[in-house]
């Protein structure tokens, strides 16, 4: 059995949990993660006027237009000042299997006024992406608020229909594995992350996109058993406080004796030596027998002897220094004299960070008393209610935590719970379109674009360049004009060191063009993303924001179309 | 073809907006339902330390020692005064289908340590609920913080394993419906609610899962189309901006003609009717026809052609005022010409209450002007960003909505998007168990229980009283002695008017043993059950919070577990 690398935030050696999985995901995972996209997403599952609106264009004989939708958000998310992009594997899948069923369409015909024409529905049953292009952002990019993410280009009738779908599967994956980036950053390097928010999630497959997208955003481990299936991620856990609740004496441990590691001795009687390390641990720290609690000693020691390599309780079920701490070193000193390696603790109430000081002062002290030297270095798990505030407390404070679970803070996007993520019609029968609102944040920018990313002379992006398709790209070394979004009609000049194009071909007439990237692969393409980005844009707290900005004949075609709209009104005076 | 009725809110006929659906939803609902529940709730998905501790329970050989957990959260959301329990139907459903497949025992067995006895799985393989017992508060009942919920009894390994999918499916369902109802509370009776939210949920199944509970928390319609297929919920939805920005000019209009309703005549050519009617409304209105966008009309008319009676398009794409108003009122006005009813306008941006007065002065104006009666009562449907905050507004403002359509702050339930509910052991073996933290908010209660609601002369209900099970259950008119929660340990005494039992039997021996509700039953419920609820408590800012008590006996037990909790360590000195 391997163990994977789970090493984005690769702490040391001795202070990590180790996730148990395969390397990956096993079984026909495409095959079972299509069954399920298909499942989670059948074509209902879409607002209802994108039927009425193809209805209306197939009435109009339109529904074949050539249109293109873009993909964007408005806003980078929790005040930062970036996002990553994510949800396009799911999107693939999506696109790849879009068909409507015979149910599907009898109840569309329920739902639908009984004017519709039955050739609508023919015309629904026969549908599929096979006139579908997407250009996308690779999943796990780094990305900026405006920025069309996703170009989808098509019949009018089928890409309108693709809207709410399409949102739905990159709008939480996109926020959630941002989130889990500026934690990844607050956390630093140092610390590994663990994901346990199901139980907060919306639903159990708020859960499961939760847990696939923080670990692509750079978490490194799950509690979430068939994220761990179905996605390769390591999991892992050990104990609830129930468990040790459940316990009252000694007497319910059973067996009460455990084989030394690699030997063929005689199983050895775990509880008197339990026991003994107990009352040399009371010496030891000074501590007071009286408020040693039985039912949690008793619970460690059946935990042990279930799994010795495994050792990491829960040891604030009643008082850490009273009782858990003391519990935990009599089992794990037991373990270590028969040639086991405890894990470490679990930390999941009160201050964790006075906690895990006191706790390794104690672990210190007995691997020197003791004479074990990992003793000293174990694992300390830390989980009570994390933030990315508490988290980045954790790096001003002293503390000796080198695990991190997170639950709530991090499924529910607590300070942002959406992105707001949007589906644009920019282009239908080759002429571009503009939605001009009274409120300019609502106005959108029309055209089929290219989207460059320019790079400055250290390998930073400094500017995502938005052109019209049919001009020539930016060039290396070669200055050109831009106008900002969001500074009004001034242009600026800015020679770039290097440009790359930002999205690529990935589905085709029905068939997803690019490899599936699997999870560990885009984790992997998050951090390398990120390590580009420079400290100022990475910055969680009032980070310097990122220029994103149009090219000179795009901001040409915007002025263009704002002004041809206020005089429109000669079709009033024809016949 | 059946409307049902949707009249939680029971807005006036003539300014409400018909969902359209089966009044049941279609097909084998009930086998989908499950299969649905199967396929999205699998039992991998957990947490990893639930099947460490089942192995754990099972090698001390307590895996089949009975044990009783309950589920309860710790705080009112939104800083309200009550909450809603929902999410029991997706629970029973799951619980009736609970088994591992070979594969999920395999990927168990490649997660769990080596070490893990083989027998073990043998025991997962053969595991369902057969022994497990469920008690739960109806599903749609109003609900307060501390109030055990659910008490789940059966063998320990077994119940310690359904934790984190019952929380899973009952916190985000409560949540959501609460936050549900806390709009229909500020919406008023008045009203119309649309939930509009799926593409900014957590994901596929965090839409529909927001879609079912906001219906039954009191919103009337979805335009989620597979939220109604599921589980018959009115869904309703024109056209998007998109839709308006497509078009250009009025040749694209095709047919242009439409045959008056309930008639044989010959078609009409409804744009030549169209552009006289906005010449009208503009000298009516002293309207700049220059400022008409073209395309806008060409759109509406599209839409009015395919569908003469569902005309509602959104008037916001340019300019409500100088575009969008005019437009909708010509089209509409030839629909009325040829003998249909138009069905209103939706604002989605800017200061909607504004907006929606000048609208409803132009309705007026038109219905005079032209003579037609229904014309000043058009729908006005309002959707840009609502909260709970701005729908509370609307009610403090001048406004002529309609119909509000919320997305989302109602599914993403922005001001508190986790209930946190918890699932806590209570008694194993026959023996009451606690949880006694530092934290004292932490601490549990220990015991099996029965749960009681008791009311006033009034009919509402005023203290919910937790009491051991083997205690005899308070009586009408019969002073009683209880210890309020979180009031120290001084106790008080009421006499309650009526008593009712907050808790029933749902599932026994692996059946389900109350017929499962469809949503717009467990939707009554709600209504009903609210109804009850004194307005003090219904308050949505700064309710009287409501008495959650122990019985004698129970705050007895608590006081006598926490003090044997004090001397325990007689053990340290056996051999």
């Amino acid at each position: 059995m391997q163990v994977p690398d789970t090493s984005a935030g690769s702490a040391s050696p001795q202070c990590s949990l180790r996730g148990k999985n395969m390397a990956a995901p096993r079984g026909d995972t495409c095959g079972l993660l299509e069954r399920s996209v298909r499942a989670r997403v059948p074509p209902l599952l879409t607002d209802l006027y994108q039927f009425t609106m193809a209805y209306a264009y197939w009435r109009a004989g339109r529904h074949q237009e050539p249109a293109v939708f873009e993909l964007f958000f408005r806003d980078n998310p929790f005040g930062g000042g970036f996002s990553l992009f994510a949800g396009l594997h799911d999107c693939l899948l999506f696109l790849r299997g879009f068909r409507f069923a015979a149910d599907d369409v009898e109840f569309l015909r329920s739902v639908l006024p009984p004017t519709t024409d039955p050739g609508f529905f023919q015309f629904l049953r026969e549908l599929d992406c096979s006139g579908v292009t997407l250009r996308s952002v690779p999943e796990g990019t780094v990305v900026f608020a405006r920025v069309p993410l996703m170009e989808v280009e098509g019949p009018l009738a089928v890409v309108q229909l693709l809207e709410t779908s399409l949102l739905c599967l990159t709008n939480y994956a996109s926020l959630v594995c941002s989130n889990a980036a500026r934690f990844r950053l607050a956390a630093g390097s140092g610390r590994q992350l663990l994901e346990m928010g199901l139980r907060r999630a919306q639903g159990p497959d708020g859960g499961l996109t939760a847990s696939r997208y923080s670990h692509i955003g750079g978490f490194d481990l799950t509690s979430n058993v068939q994220a761990g299936f179905l996605f390769g991620i390591p999991v892992t856990g050990t104990m609830a406080h129930s468990y040790v609740t459940s316990f009252t004496s000694l007497e319910e441990v059973c067996p009460q004796t455990l084989v030394a590691a690699n030997s063929d001795l005689a199983p050895v009687d775990v509880i008197s030596l339990t026991k003994g390390y107990l009352r040399r641990v009371c010496e030891l720290l000074g501590a007071e027998p009286g408020k040693i609690r039985e039912g949690e000693l008793a619970s460690f020691l059946s935990y042990a002897i279930a799994y010795p390599c495994n050792f990491l309780p829960v040891i604030d079920s009643y008082s850490v220094s009273c009782s858990g701490l003391l519990n935990f070193c009599a089992v794990a000193l037991s373990l270590c004299q028969l040639g086991y390696k405890p894990l470490g603790v679990r930390l999941d109430s009160g201050d964790l960070c006075r906690q895990s000081l006191e706790v390794r002062r104690v672990f210190r002290l007995c691997s020197k008393h003791f004479s074990i030297a990992d003793f000293a270095s174990l694992i300390i798990v830390g989980t009570n209610n994390i933030s990315e505030k508490s988290i980045t407390e954790l790096n001003s404070k002293e503390n000796e935590i080198s695990v991190v679970g997170v639950g709530t803070h991090l499924v529910t996007c607590t300070e942002q719970p959406s992105l707001g993520c949007v589906y644009k019609l920019v282009e239908v029968g080759g002429r571009p379109t503009m939605k001009i609102s009274e409120d300019p944040e609502k106005s959108t920018i029309p055209g089929r674009k290219a989207v460059y990313r320019l790079i400055d002379a250290e390998g930073h992006p400094f500017l995502d360049l938005l052109s019209l398709e049919a001009e020539p790209p930016p060039e290396a070394g070669r200055q050109l004009k831009y106008f900002p979004l969001g500074c009004g009609d001034s242009p600026a000049s800015v020679t770039p060191a290097q440009v790359s194009c930002l999205r690529q071909e990935v589905f085709l007439k029905g068939q997803v063009t690019q490899p599936l990237c699997s999870a560990a692969k885009t984790r992997a393409k998050v951090q390398s993303s990120l390590q580009t980005l420079h400290p100022r844009h990475k910055r969680l707290q009032e980070p310097d924001s990122y220029t994103v900005a149009l090219s000179e004949r795009l901001h040409s075609l915007v002025l263009e179309l704002q002004k041809s709209c206020s005089n429109d009104s000669s079709f009033l005076l024809a016949n």
